[in-house]
């Protein structure tokens, strides 16, 4: 007889819901051991994780999955030292948990402030890159939650074998197995259990495709922490030091095209829009961008007509849409209307323009003289990401160990009763 | 024709979104001055208040509303009195908009830190009590929010007066009147409209029964701060001094039945229970407080028998239940199974013990040695709240000013490229 897959999830969530009351109060030392226990697992178990990685590569090809799959699948010597090397630096982060700030005494005489926690049991839903698996347990460790974590089909046996290398690492720091648990079956209906059990899972994680992320954001009912589009502008004012806005534009682009934090549209105020475009233009087109502009834009450069559709896309590719804009108020609505709320910049040595943009930009992350690109993790200097959330509520921006715990509040008294005059 | 109620919601959706850019950049000033007009204008408007009132309280008697919901309905003079009050305090509040911390250069020579911003759009989905109309709208005004008011069709009349009352504030302070809007039909879908709307509306705060608030988080396509039961415990240790005990417990339960911070369950540590009980269900007794204890607590003081339901029941009435227990691993165990994460004490003088107690409840307020009942916003120095929150993801326990706001990351750089050395 075998289990439901509901019995199996069920059976997963209760165990998580339990390790995660020990993981929330094991000691520093004690996740900081895990995890550098995983780590030499993992460096003592190589040839196994090539292994297979290889089973998966092998099925990957036999269902004919797309080159650009396989890659990200693939588990290379060098990915194994990535993921080493990054137990090992989130094992040197401070950590997170127990941090009381505010303590203040209020007129009644009781002390309030608050601490922070591990929010619970941390569910992850991700595709392909088996090195996920490292980050997000990794993570969630440190940061005192239990994790169950639900990888594609395509990675089962890598993610398998990650796995056996984490619960050596927990095994030798007396840490219980179901801290971190792989979702062993690659059932749909797997995900669709983890993503209503609020009573086992605090928080749901996609981390995927756009289709992927959707779904699980409409289905669930747990708190999901989702990053949809990345949508950035950079906006040239007319106030800006052109040859740095160039560089700043450039950088933005084509640092790499397909992460969530390339510029996609270029806006340019129109008062600088026949000196900057030109060589700047000029520029991309050497790279292999091709552009798409407004009619204004056009005026001025070749480009290809932009649609309106082109003002919504995340284009991930060497492709850049550029509209010339009358001045910061029309640079601020464009951003708000058709951005994504990721992240975006303003190039201009104006105080006054750029304590605009700041305060009105409605984003993620709001820059000033710097390219979106440096949107990151490791850049902001959380040390990791778990992912670069476009929500508004609890997390915003990248993503690291401070967003997978929360504040409570702690109240210290004396015998202070309330409604009575304090002693 | 008539407009239909989805039309009619997506366009006070609209209006508040564009509202909501207004009043994100407001001055506090600007801000302050809407309030203090609103509490004039409410002032000057008593005549008006009370004949709005009148009718409602007319339609509620003649359809049969209970005694305690039209009790709940009048705007005495003294509650008035009461919401002229709270718009100056919430006046006199510091604004939590544009504070930034933590701007600290990186390595490659950008500064990161975090800004505090308006959420957006607050949807407020209440019952009964016109007076939440001025705290929410308030609160929301001060945080940089648009507000959408969703009350009782009980209320519809007092809420609109004290809407209109508002707009004369709003108005004063050259504010758009759509930063605070009432929905004016008491058409049931209008609720189903404005949960789903994540387009105009970012939360969604829902005020009454457990009834609407499981109802609203079940079909919500819009983040839900919530706050669903109050089953609060307090905890009287082997290291308790006994009278302190007494008088907490005694004030955490009888401070006032009715609120969520009361006590639900009492527990005892096995070794006092024999000197704590009796004197303990004595002063509880002639109070009028029904006990309903385990079977340890019915061997030491007379108590109706506790049934496995009673653990998990927040009675907001004169009931409690005791419950003694082995010590600190049991009572802990106790609350995180049977509570319900809102507000927990524990009474000890033992260091080691109250640490582990504070560490380990996973409430959104834990406490040592002071009455559960003080789980209030006042109490807690937030000026006012929108609600106690037992939600872990953004705010957790009492919601005021800054749950209303949320951080985005601010970048300054002066032209860093990233993926290139630094300058």
């Amino acid at each position: 007889m075998t289990e439901s897959v509901l019995d199996y999830m069920t059976r997963l969530g209760r165990a998580a819901r339990e390790a995660s009351r020990i993981i929330g109060r094991a000691s520093t030392a004690q996740k900081n051991r895990a995890l550098q226990a995983a780590a030499n697992a993992l460096d003592a178990a190589r040839a196994e994780l090539s292994a297979a990685n290889e089973l998966d590569l092998a099925a990957g090809r036999a269902n004919g999955l797309e080159p650009v799959m396989l890659e990200r699948l693939a588990l290379t010597p060098a990915r194994i030292d990535g993921m080493i090397v990054g137990l090992r630096q989130v094992a040197a982060l401070p950590d997170p948990v127990g941090a009381i700030r505010d303590m203040s005494y209020r007129p009644s005489g009781i002390q309030v402030g608050k601490m922070r926690v591990p929010l619970g049991v941390v569910g992850i839903i991700y595709e392909s890159r088996p090195n996920v698996t490292i980050d997000a347990a990794s993570l969630c460790l440190k940061s005192g939650n239990a994790t169950i974590l639900r990888g594609g089909s395509e990675a089962i046996h890598s993610n398998r074998a990650i796995a056996a290398c984490i619960q050596r690492g927990l095994a030798e720091a007396d840490l219980p197995a179901a801290v971190v648990q792989v979702v062993e079956t690659t059932d749909r209906a797997a995900v669709g259990a983890l993503i209503t059990m609020p009573e086992f899972v605090d928080v749901i994680v996609p981390r995927g495709g756009k289709g992927l992320i959707e779904r699980v954001s409409r289905d669930a009912r747990v708190p999901v922490i989702k990053h949809l589009d990345g949508i950035c502008h950079v906006y040239v004012s007319a106030h800006a030091e052109l040859p740095k806005a160039q560089r700043i534009a450039f950088n933005a682009k084509t640092y790499r095209y397909g992460i969530c934090g390339a510029m996609e549209t270029l806006l340019v105020d129109q008062a600088v829009a026949r000196d900057f475009l030109p060589s700047m233009a000029a520029q991309f087109r050497e790279k292999g961008v091709e552009l798409r502009g407004c009619e204004r834009t056009r005026a001025i450069i070749e480009a290809v007509a932009a649609t309106q559709e082109d003002w919504d896309t995340e284009y991930l590719a060497p492709i850049l849409s550029i509209r010339v804009v009358d001045g910061l108020d029309q640079a601020i609505e464009h951003i708000n209307r058709h951005g994504s709320h990721h992240t975006d910049s303003i190039v201009s040595e104006h105080q006054g323009e750029t304590r605009r943009f700041v305060a009105e930009v409605d984003s993620a992350s709001v820059m000033i003289n710097t390219p979106t690109c440096f949107a990151d993790g490791f850049e902001y200097g959380l040390g990791a990401e778990i992912g670069i959330s476009t929500d508004k509520l609890h997390a915003r921006g990248p993503v690291g160990l401070e967003g997978l715990t929360c504040e409570k509040y702690i109240v210290v008294g004396d015998g202070q009763l309330r409604g009575q005059e304090p002693v």
